[in-house]
């Protein structure tokens, strides 16, 4: 026993280095380095050394691990790991791979990995497979499990239903801080983390939450109905995802009370299954404006080529309408080709302008900083004025550089004046395209981009071959 | 008292209706008839009015209904509440809005607004100031907050350090759960609402995190140190915020512990910041890909018309190039004007491929789906598979319709190979671009989208009449 009293310094120093070497790259999951190796094991059939370079890893990483290994060793590494993969690493695993794990594995196992999840991240994984293999996995599963995923099934898609966890603790008004701890204290069936407890009426429906912080500051004695909040954000469980992501994200909120239509509590959201929300809501926007739609980085080539076809489609149809406005100048061109030359300028600026216009305004849509029936007319004023002030800027020094190119001021007079034109009809259509989207019930970014390039590619080419023929043939 | 029995059924009523008349549009802060009331009650200078409407909502929703307000209403709207508005509502506002309000407050009151703030909300209002205002601000505050929110001034903006609150809870090690408990209950100094406990040695660096719900669930005589959690991912104050990000949507933390460069605790990163910052992240990447760059909803109209101007500039560099590049086949579009109908379809084509592109692989090297150093080959080789394919598709069928338009099987075999060319060209440049800028260090989604356009633009119009030169004339 002569070594103890030096163990904990021992501990100390390893800590001080440990806080000294972390640097930004290992804040971020599994290294490169860690990649290698797990490469080089597999590539040497190292299965001992594979499994050792996992072992400490959070199953978070694990998922990473898989999603970055060549395809080829993708298939050896999950024949060594599959028995030992965490149920937590293959639900963090994206769509397509996890697909992929999950049809490996036998109904029995699959039963196994759902019973070890929560509650939301079962359906997630459940709703994937084909009916055949839900119904065997759903059969291996204990009575109360099942009955919570079944019911977990039936909500729509992206709803509140979907994302709560059935995991929660519950207690009556009449309790106090006391008989709340022993509780907690007693049973074994508790959710292995949560952050807030419920507090119920008779009939299960919430009444209260009191933070666990709150808890354990009060006195045994204290009754929950005193240091509770009244003030619930009750979700019902068909909400929206996206009306949830903004609850938590307007009132700070650590987890929010599910509610079924007779009110009852039947589940519960915590904030980190809603940071997976919030940051899919934002990229599904960002990836609607340019035309991608929903996308899986992992998706096979043609999977991802036929989600690509459809914008593409659009601007198509976008470039013929476009180039049916040029034909009907094709005489003009002919005899003065320098319009051929010019004429992608006025498109091109009033495209990008209006392409700023309309993300920033979806945007302020999703983040509710314009609402529909509120303030429009100030937001489609400021944008004609911002356009305005820009195009006035830019038809300047382009209509100068055209005039002077091609010797010819009128032309450069042309090219300037059908520049503002296109550049005030993208302010006044990058807001009003997506806010009466909006309006009519659509999610205003799907394709808002090769949409509004479609007005201003045709327009563009309009106001400056139409101007072009009116005043210089 | 005969009342008593009937009251509790009462209050069920109507908590019922409650439940009941919860949709979504009620789930979103304040609704379009609270703001018509405001309005209304600021137009008719009721004051009462005005403040028993705003009284029972919650700050966020205040700054909201602010955001919405008229500006000829809101200066109004401020005379009225100026001294009733609370603290968390001028955190909660947007940049331009809060800089307007807080500069009409005298230093005296901003202090006492300071004072009720967690320290990083009242860093992110301080920061704002003008030096003179912050100095006198600062010398309003009591000292240790003074000391706080001075070393918090000192991180660089968008660190771990700027984000962190210094309000925290530090236990010993060698205590138990009991008297834990006993410290929470006899402290009133803390912080209001947390969710771990962290325990730190004798120097102050962290060993261990509790979560809250854990020390409730153990008994009293439980030691610390036999339920802590000693993986702790320690977030050094000067880390990026993005890492951040990254960290607590990797591994669904709670909050984080802020260390010095000296290892000891600092402060903590509660998932209610991060909750912003990543939503701040994801818009940020989608307003540079198109190049808005860092926008203010509410900034005023010559503020966001010069924002804009920067990747406008960009793209009439852009547009001027291909202007010369077309210039180069005046003579070819001079014989044949059809040239200057067909030409935008190339350029447009490739350029929506390549904005689709170039948007998935930023967001995969913002989500570490691709690092630069790894599975770059992959990534790449995709992209160009899927790029062919649909440029085959698109191909054959603008081809034969170009051909027959103008009754020129060569015209039309000429605008297909150039499309296939350019829509190859957009897979190639659509990863490489970013991958290269963050291997350089840049940010890989600053102006990605107006910087590829310039590439397929004047590729296509370079390939169309380039081959349409060699095979035509």
């Amino acid at each position: 026993m002569a070594g103890t009293a030096d163990d904990p310094r021992e501990e100390k120093e390893e800590r001080t280095t440990l806080v000294e070497t972390v640097d930004e790259e290992e804040l971020y999951g599994p290294s490169e380095e860690l990649l290698e190796n797990v490469s080089s094991a597999l590539a040497a059939g190292d299965v001992a050394l594979v499994e050792s370079l996992i072992e400490p890893l959070h199953p978070a990483d694990v998922a990473d691990l898989i999603e970055h290994l060549e395809p080829e060793q993708l298939q050896l590494f999950l024949d060594i790991t599959r028995h030992a993969l965490e149920p937590e690493t293959i639900s963090h695993l994206d769509e397509t791979l996890r697909e992929e794990v999950v049809e490996q594995m036998a109904p029995a196992e699959l039963a196994r990995v759902v019973t070890e999840l929560d509650s939301d991240d079962a359906v997630d994984l459940l709703e994937d497979l084909d009916d055949e293999t839900q119904r065997q996995v759903l059969e291996n599963l204990p009575a109360e499990e099942r009955g919570f995923i079944e019911q977990g099934l039936t909500y729509p898609e992206d709803s509140a239903g979907r994302l709560m966890q059935r995991e929660l603790v519950a207690v009556p008004a009449s309790w106090d801080v006391g008989q709340t701890i022993d509780h907690l204290r007693g049973s074994a069936d508790l959710p292995d983390d949560f952050y807030d407890l419920f507090v119920v009426d008779a009939a299960g429906k919430p009444v209260g939450s009191v933070p666990l912080s709150r808890v354990l500051r009060s006195k045994r004695g204290t009754g929950l109905n005193r240091i509770m909040d009244e003030e619930l954000r009750l979700v019902p469980a068909d909400t929206d995802q996206e009306a949830v992501a903004y609850l938590f994200r307007q009132y700070a909120l650590m987890s929010a009370p599910v509610v079924d239509a007779a009110g009852r509590l039947i589940g519960v959201i915590t904030v980190d299954d809603v940071v997976r929300v919030i940051d899919e809501e934002a990229e599904e926007d960002l990836l609607n404006i340019v035309g991608v739609g929903d996308t899986d980085f992992h998706a096979p080539v043609h999977v991802t080529a036929f989600q690509r076809v459809r914008w593409l489609v659009v601007t198509l149809v976008n470039t013929l309408i476009a180039a049916f406005v040029i034909s009907r100048f094709e005489d003009t061109i002919g005899h003065y080709p320098a319009l051929a030359v010019l004429m992608p300028i006025t498109a091109a600026m009033g495209g990008n302008a209006g392409v700023q216009v309309i993300t920033v305004t979806v945007r302020a849509l999703a983040t509710r900083d314009i609402t529909p029936n509120s303030n429009v007319g100030r937001i489609v004023m400021k944008e004609l004025a911002v356009g305005f002030m820009n195009a006035l800027v830019f038809a300047a020094i382009l209509g100068t550089l055209g005039g002077f190119w091609f010797g010819n001021l009128a032309l450069g007079f042309v090219l300037g004046a059908a520049m503002i034109f296109n550049m005030v009809w993208a302010g006044f259509a990058g807001t009003t395209i997506p806010i009466v989207m909006e309006k009519l019930g659509f999610d205003p970014a799907t394709g808002a981009g090769p949409f509004l390039t479609t007005t201003t590619d045709c327009l563009g080419f309009f106001a400056f071959l139409g101007l072009a023929t009116l005043f210089l043939t």
